[in-house]
């Protein structure tokens, strides 16, 4: 296990009929701004919830937020935070609100109006000083925004990471009855995400940290045995509550906690949504079997280990459990109806080139935690996936 | 799954060679009481260099917290924070000093002398409003207390249990290095204890919590096989780190978070304790076994889960599994070299009926998540250990 610093002060209220909380969560003399997606907050009634449940403070509703949130549609929101001096940020939604939101928490205590300059710190946090203070009403089960301290926004056309310690939520409402009116594709896509979020930080280099290792194991082995079910049967809230807390804990800093992490897949994955409009959990999906068959040998010792303790698969040589287990976690996003080759979302040898050059553009020329990804394996894995 | 709350900030701060980052983890106008437990922190210089981390600030050293830490002892040091204006207080030690300096940091902003107070709120948490900061310097892995809000506190020769939001450390130093010289009765009593933290948020009644079940059966399996690496080979620092995440894990509230809890084995424990001056982990290795016996059909579903699960027990019955499942279990402290009978320790009826007494006196008639483990099974639990 390497060193690490672990830090996470979310309070997390977890449960059904938990959203009248929020007038203790949120201090009484604060003027809160509701962000949010499209139609579907307000539509299924969860924005006037929120709103009654703040009472008697002052509240600015900021919808549109869209999927990818654009970084001018973020602008507008933040000044607006600047011009009405709101001193609380609540984003309802999922992932992209979330995201979005913590991007106006900081932006709105940015020195300048240079904005864009929080983007460019990659996977360091933005040395930000100040941010409004953010809470989290999570509508989708999928990217973990609502505990961690990260975001995605999309800048000129290209998707930048960023993360701050200042943007961690002061607390995130997960109330499993919110996600029941999402549309099936959305689960299904939220299912890959937090999947593939716990192989970046489980399938790399072993550094036998075993209690790591074993809770990524065991999120993984939850969201093959609920994701489906809550797929399936919209009631079973059972199932739908293991599936959103294991979203959450494939990406709130405790599977990646001492050791290396991989993030090509998302960086990949990144370029396809820019380019293509390819929902995010969706592209990782189609990308990861084949980065995973391409880097086999480097990440031997743990495709072993997936293989046995993932999808006990006991039998057969070392090389036989690697194959088959990469092959049950491509079926396994197929049983999602997610279709796992490029050329069914007309990405051909131009997009494929296309994606490559994007990459180089954005600096992305040495993924993996090992930094030997280069953009020659990066089109080789993308011509396998055709 | 339960509705929850979820919620710790601090900082762990893991890995060799940091103990130097105390000077950038305390503010640096702070008034620091250093507060340990004998003298082998001052032996080993761990204590020398915390002091050369701090620099300039102005400490004071309060040394002398027992095991199962004194009332009477913590209060002079609440008097000298008071006097002297302390305003950081720093454990260095295991569960016992990190445990009396959680109360000292809340007595030490308690409105009146009367700081007994604070340990009369059993399970819910202390109504403090205030409490000084405070800091861990971790030294042995057993009690989760650098991670968690909760302490024991020895009261007119009672242990009283306390929690409270106020009481997370800031930060916690997870040295391994500095757990190197521990004797090896202290290593194995807190592998029990970090073992039975889990089993009592674990086996527990079924209510589909997927993620903290596999959470805690890894934890389990991690302190089954690098405990007692750690035990036999003091220079294996990869079971070292594991077995030190491992417990720290074990309480820190993820386990726990949205299934009952069961604390009946630590509540006789505390009384053995008290009475006998078992250390803490010994007393839970003890009662345990003999506990899951009686109680096999309350906890029957989770008990079959532990079989499969932590123990890989594939064959027999259902029962045959439960049964093999305690053995092992017990054959697993034995190994650590602690013995799991009562007259052993010097304990016959009269010793038992003693405990039992003390447990009325204190309220403690009603035990369990489900509350029906009464006084009358708690002896027989005590006779079929002796």
């Amino acid at each position: 296990m390497n060193n690490f610093d672990y830090y996470n002060p979310t309070h997390i209220v977890f449960g059904q009929d938990r959203l009248g909380e929020l007038d203790t969560l949120i201090p009484k003399n604060a003027k809160v701004m509701i962000t949010f997606g499209g139609q579907s907050a307000k539509k299924y009634g969860t924005i006037d919830t929120v709103k009654a449940a703040l009472i008697e403070r002052e509240i600015i509703e900021f919808g549109g937020i869209e999927p990818n949130p654009q970084y001018d549609t973020l602008v507008k929101a933040v000044k607006i935070c600047k011009d009405e001096q709101v001193d609380f940020v609540l984003a309802v939604g999922g992932g992209s609100v979330m995201d979005g939101t913590k991007f106006i928490a900081l932006a709105a205590k940015h020195p300048s109006d240079q904005y864009q300059e929080i983007l460019f710190h990659g996977f360091s946090p933005v040395p930000a000083s100040d941010a409004l203070t953010l809470g989290c009403v999570a509508t989708l089960p999928a990217t973990g925004s609502e505990m961690n301290m990260g975001g995605v926004i999309t800048y000129m056309a290209q998707k930048y990471p960023f993360m701050c310690p200042l943007a961690f939520p002061k607390f995130s409402i997960l109330d499993p009855d919110l996600t029941k009116t999402l549309p099936k594709e959305q689960i299904a896509n939220g299912i890959a995400d937090a999947f593939i979020h716990v192989i970046e930080q489980y399938l790399t280099q072993d550094t036998n940290a075993k209690v790591q290792d074993r809770i990524g194991e065991g999120v993984l082995k939850t969201l093959i045995e609920d994701g489906p079910v809550t797929l399936a049967d919209n009631e079973n809230m059972d199932a739908r509550k293991n599936f959103i807390w294991s979203a959450t804990n494939a990406l709130n800093g405790i599977i990646g906690a001492g050791v290396p992490q991989d993030w090509s897949t998302h960086m990949i994955g990144h370029e396809m949504t820019a380019q293509f409009g390819i929902a995010h959990g969706r592209t990782l999906a189609i990308i990861l079997p084949n980065l995973l068959r391409e880097r086999k040998d480097k990440k031997r010792a743990k495709l072993i280990q997936f293989a046995e303790r993932v999808w006990d698969i006991k039998e057969g040589s070392d090389d036989q459990k690697i194959a088959l287990a990469i092959d049950k976690t491509e079926a396994f996003f197929n049983s999602l109806d997610i279709v796992t080759n490029l050329t069914h979302y007309g990405i051909d040898n131009d997009g494929i080139e296309s994606i490559i050059t994007n990459m180089e553009k954005m600096g992305l020329t040495a993924l993996s935690e090992t930094g030997d990804l280069t953009l020659d394996i990066v089109r080789k894995i993308l011509i396998a996936t055709k």
